[in-house]
């Protein structure tokens, strides 16, 4: 006979007995763990947030949303302080923020990065602690690891049935707004101790599919509306006319033709750039011509991606952000289009994220370095003024990243010395194409081999920067002062850069 | 200044610097992640399965499992003893885990329900502890809430991809073995300390959608065939052509009508037994002739209710279960079939479980007894033969249990005094219908009233009791030793019955 076992029969007969009168409590007790409340400020006092609690957001409604302000200003009015503000991003239309720092509501923000009024005043020393920036698979391995620890999340949803199933389109209403993915909140609804749903359209039980399910969420509030439906995504993003991001384009789908990548059952992620969704439209004639197809595409994902996937070219498209409306669609309508979260995305400590199964990436950059360092957060000004969104990830992951770039913006190069700010490190970046030429990273000695026995002509970034300084010069450098203004993470959240405060003295 | 932020802001330095050649680690790494072993006997190795411990295993391929009896004899092989085998169910062709129990290998077992040879014997005395008994529900809190630790899972899986991402159908291969839904599966992949999938289709990374994500799978065994699929499913669950169980249908489907649960929105389940089966087709005409539709259905998903949801009778489905080919396939391509998991199906620790969102659901019985009490697991004649399933969790939930069944069956009385096993205590049963009458537990007078009033002749279940046994005549009480080889658990993981040894002497 053996102890373990008689002492976990002796412990069920301990349970028991069965009492008959408990059993009818369940019957039809959906109605009884309905969630829904009146008022966001309900949910704040019921989610016991207090002063020096983190709170989180997603950034799917992009600059559309309306979530952050309008919580932000009823936690301002409850009186509590000195928050760390979480966000997967931030957008121009969180300029409001700037008054709840000044009034000490919000003393320290993490975020993949922001734009507009909000970064200019940071960038001038607006707070006291640096902003943390994070990289998308970043911000879900901190979540996961406990470095980031979210007391309340605030995730707003366009549909969410009563008990809590949330989700990023309506199945219920046709019309209704919809962001698509929701795969940045699914972190944040794991992780948070408290779970708040804001949703404009609540929904017949059971809301399904859905990106969040009810057992994750705690409470519910339905507001007017989540966000502007303009800005949350506007139909399709546009192909590109600009001659010179069409060089680009068609120049990084012969870099990729004849890298030995585009072979059937390759793999990519495109950014959302002129170029890079251009190269997508180059890269699909190349594939009718071989006659082959994709066997998946990752990432914020376009119409043109969805095009290609409609017309046979990809088999299966994984979703982390929906970057329009006809992506939208598609994930609501498609059994191909899958919803993935930030972890599965991207997350460095998961052997098996999405990123890691990349055969190529096409990305942007505002600066790229003769070391091949990367820039997508701070401008020439030293002002911070992008995200690092999934860059770094994607770059690390893939077996081929290309980064797309013109030689010059106006008056400013962007092959440069020495980046702002380091964002994706050159060891993870294999190609620099521009419109006046290609730079393989020395290390892909594979690379430079394949792409000059096809006749394609290699510089170093060194030309290319010596061939955008004869154009505009070589850029004044900026002046910093010694206060440190954000912390830039690489994925793995180790420190890759800081960003200094500008010296506008 | 706040200390908690200066400390995270000094923490994150600390976890600086950012190093570049780590960086390169994860370029196209997916490939350094394939969990893919040779043999079983590798994968319980690296497990650490030692003596003593708890296996677990799904029953989503009934009774064409191949898996249960191959990984078993390995594990014999090995020499591993005194095992707990916890399957979400078992069947009758596990007849050859006999042998291991012999021999000691297995110890003690627990399961929804079990049938054929190994049934018997167990009913007879085969081992020294009682088998726990668990319906879907109550196994699902079970493992989440650690009362039922599992320390490896055995998982079979009609296609999986080299990385983990597992599922119950095949996107990438036509005419592959599939069995619909994971749904039971998925408690176990996300609590077992060790996960191992067994699959006969390694497909390419991403298997998207799937049932149960690679982040929560350990090792990964190709194997010849997961099993029969003639076992597995064959087509379309039949319509019933028995005057009988016709007859109790359509007076099942008039009681609903006439209950009040009948409007346009309702939600209902439905076994997959003869007379409940064929409730659906009287319920579609009724549906029809009022136009209404249903919101979902839930449950084990039969072809049945797919055609009603195909013809715009049903919005939605929620799927733990495929009891058929139709049922799978429509899981696989339709985007408003979901697959759920056990916890959300029917966990009675989550306010929100389905079950509970259930207007009415139609269950079969072995013995119904006059306080309303049902038996699905031990015959007449005390051998258990029967699974537990969704049985009480359904009826607990739903607004308005119906059980069905035939008032006698052959020589064997259905009604009767006492039941030999308690499943599903009399307090969450509503409605009983026969062939010969229906009975309404005293609990519900609303529906005694509405049902009155629509003409609907009631009985008591004395009465009904006293029809069945002018014509089979009373039973003759089963002889039972003292001895204990069965514990049922109520939903709530309280015992609700004993299954005493039978007496043969």
């Amino acid at each position: 006979m053996d102890i373990e076992k008689i002492k976990h029969i002796k412990e069920i007969a301990h349970n028991g007995p069965f009492h008959p009168e408990d059993a009818l409590i369940y019957k039809g007790s959906i109605d009884k763990h309905v969630k829904i409340l009146d008022y966001i400020h309900e949910a704040i006092e019921k989610s016991g947030l207090k002063d020096g609690m983190t709170i989180s957001f997603h950034h799917h409604f992009r600059n559309g949303d309306f979530i952050v302000n309008m919580v932000m200003d009823e936690i301002a009015k409850m009186g509590i302080k000195n928050l760390t503000l979480a966000a997967s991003s931030l957008a121009s239309c969180h300029a409001p923020l700037i008054e709840h720092i000044k009034n000490g509501v919000v003393t320290h923000i993490e975020t993949s990065g922001m734009r507009g009024e909000l970064a200019e005043q940071i960038s001038r020393g607006l707070m006291d602690f640096p902003v943390v920036f994070r990289s998308h698979g970043g911000r879900a391995a901190a979540i996961e690891q406990g470095d980031l620890h979210i007391d309340v999340a605030f995730l707003g949803a366009p549909s969410c049935d009563p008990i809590g199933n949330a989700n990023g389109y309506n199945r219920d209403e046709e019309g209704a707004t919809m962001c698509g993915s929701l795969g940045y909140a699914k972190v944040d609804a794991v992780y948070a101790d408290t779970v708040i749903i804001l949703t404009d359209h609540i929904v017949p039980y059971p809301n399904a599919p859905y990106a969040i399910p009810a057992v994750q969420v705690d409470y519910i509030v339905p507001v007017d509306s989540v966000g502007d439906p303009n800005g949350i995504m506007s139909g399709a993003t546009r192909y590109t006319k600009d001659p010179k991001e069409l060089l680009i384009a068609k120049t990084a789908a012969d870099v990729i033709e004849h890298s030995g990548y585009l072979k059937d059952g390759f793999s990519m992620q495109m950014g959302s750039g002129g170029a890079s969704l251009a190269t997508a439209r180059f890269l699909r004639e190349k594939m009718e011509n071989m006659g082959i197809k994709a066997h998946f595409a990752l990432g914020g994902i376009t119409g043109q991606i969805v095009e290609m996937h409609e017309a046979g070219l990809i088999d299966k498209i994984l979703d982390v952000q929906s970057f329009d409306l006809i992506a939208a669609n598609s994930l609501k309508n498609n059994r191909f289009h899958t919803q993935i979260g930030g972890r599965l995305y991207a997350g460095y400590n998961n052997g098996g994220a999405a990123v890691n199964a990349l055969d190529f990436v096409i990305l942007s950059a505002l600066e790229i370095d003769t070391d091949f360092n990367v820039n997508v957060l701070t401008g020439s000004d030293g002002v911070i003024r992008g995200a690092i969104g999934g860059h770094p990830d994607t770059a690390a992951g893939a077996k081929m990243s290309i980064v797309v770039a013109p030689l010059t913006r106006g008056r400013i190069p962007s092959i440069i010395k020495k980046v702002n700010t380091v964002v994706t490190p050159g060891s993870v970046v294999d190609v620099v194409v521009t419109e006046q030429g290609i730079a393989v990273n020395p290390r892909r000695t594979d690379l430079i081999e394949k792409l000059t026995e096809a006749g394609m002509k290699l510089y170093t970034l060194e030309e290319l920067r010596e061939k955008a300084e004869r154009i505009v010069g070589e850029p004044a450098p900026i002046k910093y002062l010694d206060n440190i203004v954000g912390v830039v993470m690489y994925r793995d959240n180790t420190v890759i850069d800081v960003i200094h405060q500008i010296d506008e003295g």
